[in-house]
């Protein structure tokens, strides 16, 4: 079977939201795909938010591992968790999709199934894109969201003293990436702990409701997303605030792991070097939300919201490092030691 | 030497506008790289326009003959273009751009170079991106762009009747390809048309101008830019109007081309497959406005535009078919032999 681009577009088409009536005075989209560009109508006294993100074959997902239907789903998710680590809401996005012609049946098919899922949950429907061929699978997400003017929640806000929150627990994605390699094993882990840490892999869901909440009630100075790791991310949001940071480890949440493992006890397999801690400091991919508070609004955040914890885990100083403070009294300077793609 | 990601959107940030003051009442981008996402005002009355546009080595260029800066120049203006051919202004745009370790000197530096060029010849600065490690160069280019309100110019709006035109001359882009490549050799071109292909070729300029100026007279029933060739391009706009076309021949502007080859006489060059109606009809990249003019205004459409030729080449029918018909009276139904990635 070949299949043109024509043939292909149709059945995008089927994962976008139809084009309204273009006279319509209602914002959203008003020109959705078939023409040379997207028409999108914003609301007034709004801000359009704007963000792309490579899902590529190899390196953001393994093909022979990721479920076609996962890597649906989360090429959009992720792109998402941007726009809501602003205080934004998603309103559409753009599809660029390159695939061997091997893949424009089956698994095409279930892409398109996570990615019209994950569209629906997230209510940011298909406008447009490209398509073309390759030998790997190629994906690029553009998403425009909108927030209200001048209330978007940016990296560089954050002041010293602010309480450093995260959402959720950390590290489950990394966990969850690693079930699914097989290595390295993981004993003793419960099957309810197993299946939360691949569905957070493979299904992400990005605290929209939440970072709006936040940004809305103006209780964040500072906000962004975790999709690298807390030990790359926080540099990046203190580097834009222009300041430094001292994390409680015994704070951090993390992914249910087994005992043993958590507190540094030998075990028969040696390979094993991974633990709690450091999947929390170093996994990616949890699209869970960091934020900064002012000490006196921190009481106004609630210990879970929506069934997910809030937990400070630090705060800001003035002082530029990065700490990590053990509960013996120990610390260190916090390493870096997230996803980055340029690391050899 | 190895770059961070860090490093990289370092140099990127050169290529940005930068951002304004926040506070700014003025449209235009508020927030430019660095932070989850860009943000972007958008001026009272006017629709976002939305496009998205994959350049991918070994696709739609190739390395080892396109010279890094006009990768970079021509990954932007094909994007542009899409935006132009609604009608609407580029106003910025977002860069993904995946590349393997070795070409993060020299290459990315001309690449940058290119980018930066037309990214200030196009009025569209940088507003934010993604980058990652690939084995081959892989880009996405995301074009924001504006139009009042309700003044788009669609595909979907040729009647029967109208007159359709071609901005420029077709088939230059495909020939400075030819020559690029160095086959077929193409004997007695004269250097000025050698130059003249090539630089249609490489740097590409987006009929923005000529576009709004249309749109802002509603003279064009409908619009789209020529990418894929006209071939496949037209049966596009057509299948969107619901009409069909019947285009002359002999009038097609094509481009300088040798005299001999175009009357078809043989040559000593037995491959020389191409020749000048051929490309016009064929051949992709030229970044050309097609639009379709109702005759009560076609008086209205200069003969040229800012140097540009403003040909008509046929009308809209009722009739579903597109017709070719050439000058000795013989007609044929048009083949769609432009660019597609999925035609084997």
């Amino acid at each position: 079977m070949t299949t043109s681009e024509a043939a292909l577009i149709q059945r995008l088409r089927r994962t976008s939201a139809g084009s309204r009536n273009r006279a319509s005075r209602q914002p959203g989209i008003t020109l959705g795909i078939g023409d040379d560009a997207a028409l999108f109508r914003p609301r007034r006294g709004h801000e359009i938010v704007l963000t792309c993100d490579w899902f590529l074959e190899g390196t953001h997902f393994l093909r022979d591992k990721h479920p076609a239907d996962s890597v649906g789903w989360k090429s959009l998710a992720r792109a998402v968790s941007d726009i809501a680590a602003m205080g934004a809401e998603p309103r559409s996005f753009l599809l660029s999709l390159a695939l061997p012609e091997s893949l424009t049946g089956r698994w095409l098919d279930q892409f398109l199934s996570g990615l019209r899922r994950a569209a629906r949950k997230l209510h940011c429907p298909l406008a447009g894109g490209d398509t073309t061929r390759q030998s790997k699978v190629l994906i690029n997400i553009t998403v425009v969201g909108e927030v209200p003017a001048n209330r978007a929640v940016l990296r560089s806000g954050a002041r010293p003293g602010d309480l450093i929150y995260v959402s959720g627990r950390l590290g489950q994605a990394e966990l969850g990436l690693h079930l699914l390699r097989g290595k390295p094993k993981i004993p003793n882990l419960s099957p309810a702990a197993k299946n939360a840490a691949l569905k957070k892999h493979l299904y992400p869901e990005p605290r929209i409701v939440l970072a709006r909440w936040l940004a809305d009630r103006n209780l964040a100075n500072s906000m962004m997303d975790l999709s690298d790791g807390l030990s790359t991310d926080l540099p990046r949001l203190c580097a834009a605030s222009q300041v430094g940071a001292l994390l409680d480890a015994s704070q951090i949440p993390t992914a249910q792991f087994p005992k043993w493992n958590r507190a540094g006890k030998a075990h028969a397999l040696p390979v094993l070097k991974i633990n709690a801690l450091g999947l929390a400091l170093n996994g990616g991919d949890d699209y869970e939300l960091l934020f900064t508070v002012s000490p006196t609004k921190s009481s106004r955040i609630p210990a879970q919201f929506q069934g997910h914890p809030l937990t400070a885990i630090g705060k800001i100083t003035r002082n530029r490092a990065q700490i990590l403070s053990h509960a013996g009294g120990r610390t260190q300077l916090l390493q870096p030691a997230g996803w980055d793609p340029f690391r050899p």
